[in-house]
């Protein structure tokens, strides 16, 4: 299987998906103290007993930065490709520790890159899942793309 | 000042600037461990030197995480609020080691919540800017908030 | 409520009481490594379970460092403020994993400054509770503060 | 040499120096997420510029911490001696990265315990040394050991 | 290209080279601490000026580590081989901080399994090389490997 | 006692075991992203539960990182020994979290160096014990060190 690489290779509805990685409790540590966040709902265990979920959930800027380590991990760079950003990033469920999570990639959108001639814009849709097939965070990537034949 | 808590505590186009924060080599080796994401862009000195920017940059998601760490720091839990997700998440320049992050954060638009009656929805925009008053990070936070007199 | 700035502005016996934490294994873990401390109360489970407590303790210096954490999260520099140091630390009680601790802070004694005129020097009492309200850590907090009419 | 074990074993006036450490960039970054004190002092390198010592600034309570880190380390458990706590913890100079810090203890006083027949309690004094032999840190170390022939 | 999963799928001599990356001064600072490996020439840097190559030195159990981390990264799971161990794991050049690191793995020998039917044993030799393709770790890494018509 | 130090003072068969450190769930996602390496037995639980051991194992490379951390603890650095590498690292059986590991350190074998006079060459074998006892790591450690009356 030759790599994606080119705007032309990037078939609409394909989906693969990574490697899976378990949440735990000193994830969510680090990342309060790597990111500032100390948020009760992050790092205060007996006010989460007073909430609906009753323990300590994950930040969700940590499952987005693991969804992309996910993501990344194993491809080869892609010279061709440049990531612009992020639309439409949601998180329908909580993540707790000890949930094991991976990301299924998809390909959403193609079209013309409105400006820049000779390229593409693609959007791939990132949904990370719990080990129950439950979608616990949505994001839409937008790449543009070279084309093959520009 | 009484804190912001309900929606018509919004008001349009006020904005509020946090502290600020010096990115580091280790605040970049740490994500990378962290999330997984050893892209070469992030972890690999000698291919930086040969791409237009020379040296190391900070993951996106760092910068992401950073960003909500500093919103939410000191500030209290808000009972009437929470957070949807966001929109158009954009990185127009790159952050380095040695970069000093701040956020502003704007609120960008307000409007009855489409479907939940007795709610609002507002959208601040968080703004992450350099020493250089640059703008590296663009993100809008979709809140929904209690109105006050539901 | 305008900032506690300067001499005039502390009230003998007020007290503020921060937000909570909750200490976790992988605090102790970090902590161990962070600091060199690999003493076997906060290090082997094993040997442990011989003791009093049966399980591993928090080492003091870590309920110490995220005592000052919480107690300046949120607050704003105080230009006119500095700390001279700290006396009579004490650790009444064990801090284990699993523990949520909060500081409650009080203004314990004000003075003139012995030798610097215009300032005075306030003794803030740090005291750590955990989640039973029990005190783990007491402090005496110097301080040096600026007087308004100096 | 036999172990210093008992209260009569403290020799008033000795001392021994721990080996040394370099702080590092990475050490501060990690204490301030680990203790959550983000103050501009130890993460703004902007604001540090406009202060008197024109870097960033180590945590006091990472100094501390790695002074009983330093000080514990190689050391036997002593069955009969307990830590009672710290008096007068100060920090006559900052330390900054790059600084290599030595811990020298020295013991200060031995009396009889108080209260507590058969034990009594020695203050070790613990100053932290710099690469310029400049004491950076000094506490007393509060020690209730039990008497050999009690 | 099917992936190297069975004994027969190793061919003697055949290398590849893994992807490459920076040690930093926080990786030896974190490798210190999570190792509880504080020896000098890795934590102090004034000792260091005093030694032959003058700064200080990364561990060898951390450029090991890597080596795994980076030789692993992005393969499949054999579910038909198995890491037996190491043999000659050398260091015959040091590594410090800013040097940038990847691993050539070459299939250095083949045989039956001495008493394991249907099995061989192959041994892969590390190398990790430095930005100056010098090797600065050598191992043999020991695999037991299914045959595929065993 | 004086310190083990040059060739003559190696005792053929002489052991010392050090003290012990329970391995932790945060050390093994530590060691995960420290290393890169994310392999599913390491850092997927659900895949885990699928395998012989049902839980995630530590990996080699970290049991062999605090083996080293154990052994150098609070040991005098040898000006007259240096390492040369290690020999036949096996791995008899897993870690997991909760373990509590030491080292064994035995005197193996002593010889003249092959080529430096006034050196001699000694084989430590360092084994890792859990709190079964059983060996979960052995490794040969192979040193040069210089004799007395060189």
């Amino acid at each position: 299987m030759h790599p994606v690489e080119f705007f032309e290779d990037f078939e609409m509805g394909t989906s693969r998906v990574t490697h899976a990685r378990t949440v735990t409790e000193a994830d969510i540590v680090i990342h309060a103290g790597h990111s500032g966040d100390f948020m009760p709902h992050h790092t205060d265990a007996e006010f989460c007993k007073t909430q609906p979920f009753k323990k300590v959930i994950a930040h969700g800027t940590m499952t987005f930065a693991m969804a992309i380590g996910l993501s990344v991990s194993g491809q080869p760079l892609n010279p061709n490709g440049m990531s612009y950003g992020y639309n439409k990033l949601r998180y329908p469920k909580p993540v707790f520790a000890g949930d094991t999570i991976r990301v299924r990639i998809t390909v959403h959108s193609k079209e013309d890159h409105p400006k820049k001639k000779g390229y593409g814009q693609v959007v791939e849709v990132k949904e990370v899942l719990n080990q129950h097939d439950e979608v616990v965070m949505y994001a839409e990537h937008v790449l543009f793309v070279k084309k093959r034949n520009a």
